[in-house]
């Protein structure tokens, strides 16, 4: 059991790094560093399938009941959303290569993508952190990370919609399935969060759940700038 | 175990169908019909709930073995896989319904949309067919079906580079994102019988296995015009 936590954490792990690299390669037309993405993408997959089999035979094994069966239920549900992480850094790194040696980013929208990557790096730990501790205080807080990421996507679009925008059509294209990458990372990232709380609670969060949630938390903390 | 089964076979026929629905209400900018795929959608998020729940107290009832654990733990991945189906074809609605009275698409593109919407549809009922039948034959030839869509993203996305693209960046976006939702929901179909095939089979066949068994389905396949 413990063993298949540790993978699903190692494996959100390798799913923020492939992100964080990826959106560096991005950004600064690294074409080594998105080789590296793309060369290592493959170290995911492997994780993803051990987890699986990992799960199947703790379920054939030792027919868990409970807190235990929830856990092994929980975890086959995650590894797709991690495996999905991978695989949209993967698609970060690719079109990195393929406009190489241009950058794929206009420069007047990289702020952005800086952002979304930061954002996308600190999901990536967030996730492999609740992972490994359970809190379902941490996983709620995931979903205002991901609101984070809305926005700038939002954002995005409105640059592109712009009558301003003068990069033409293919770099519209680009940002626009760039843009749709780090959101869907977000998204699963936000969905490891609900199936942890889901472990937790017994009970899968639903959207009204997380913004009651984080009502609660923000009560709770005590901000840098309020001590 | 054959509750979850018809459980999941409604579902994929649901979400083709508002697929369907979808891109109908695409092509003719049917705003009460892009309403109705919306309206419906939570039909498919009710059966995702039940299909999971089910999945859950079969493993916790039954604590089943061998072929009948590897349903079960098939049928927990596929549930994810037919929700995200059916949460495309939503979002194909509700572009439609963000652009109403307007058309999203520009009539040049509008052939594309009308045959990617052809083998979405036809990609939904085969996997509610694969759902019910466990052919892996079937289901190895919804590869096909995929890579007809992908050839078709592919083109539209020539028409999308070209310097002739006349209908500005907005346009381009909308088609982007929206070529994307039915690229990803042939992939996701394509998972469903991956998943089948493992479940008969005891292995997961990759992209080779694929290309294999489709060789050996056409030598078997008497098409018509060889009779």
């Amino acid at each position: 059991m413990t063993e298949l936590a540790d993978l699903l954490g190692e494996m959100a792990g390798l799913a923020g790094l492939a992100m964080e690299r990826a959106t560096q390669a991005l950004l600064q037309a690294d074409l080594a560093l998105a080789e590296t993405v793309i060369g290592e993408h493959d170290k995911i997959t492997d994780l993803s399938t051990q987890c699986e089999e990992k799960a199947f035979s703790l379920l054939a094994l030792q027919a868990p009941v409970a807190g235990d069966l929830r856990s092994v239920v929980s975890g086959i549900q995650i590894v797709a959303d991690i495996d999905r992480m991978g695989a949209l850094a993967l698609h970060v790194a690719k079109a990195t290569r393929r406009r190489h040696p241009n950058h794929v980013l206009p420069e007047e929208v990289n702020g952005y993508f800086a952002e979304m990557g930061r954002i996308a790096v600190s999901l990536g730990a967030a996730t492999k952190e609740i992972l490994e501790t359970r809190d379902p205080e941490r996983a709620a807080r995931l979903h205002q990370e991901d609101e984070a990421m809305d926005d700038l996507h939002r954002h995005l679009f409105t640059v592109l919609m712009d009558r301003e925008w003068k990069h033409g059509v293919a770099a519209a294209v680009d940002v626009t399935l760039l843009g749709r990458f780090y959101e869907r990372f977000a998204d699963h990232a936000v969905e490891v969060g609900r199936r942890v709380i889901f472990l937790v609670t017994g009970k899968l969060p639903t959207d009204e759940d997380f913004r009651a949630m984080r009502e609660r938390v923000d009560k709770l903390t005590v901000y840098p700038q309020d001590q």
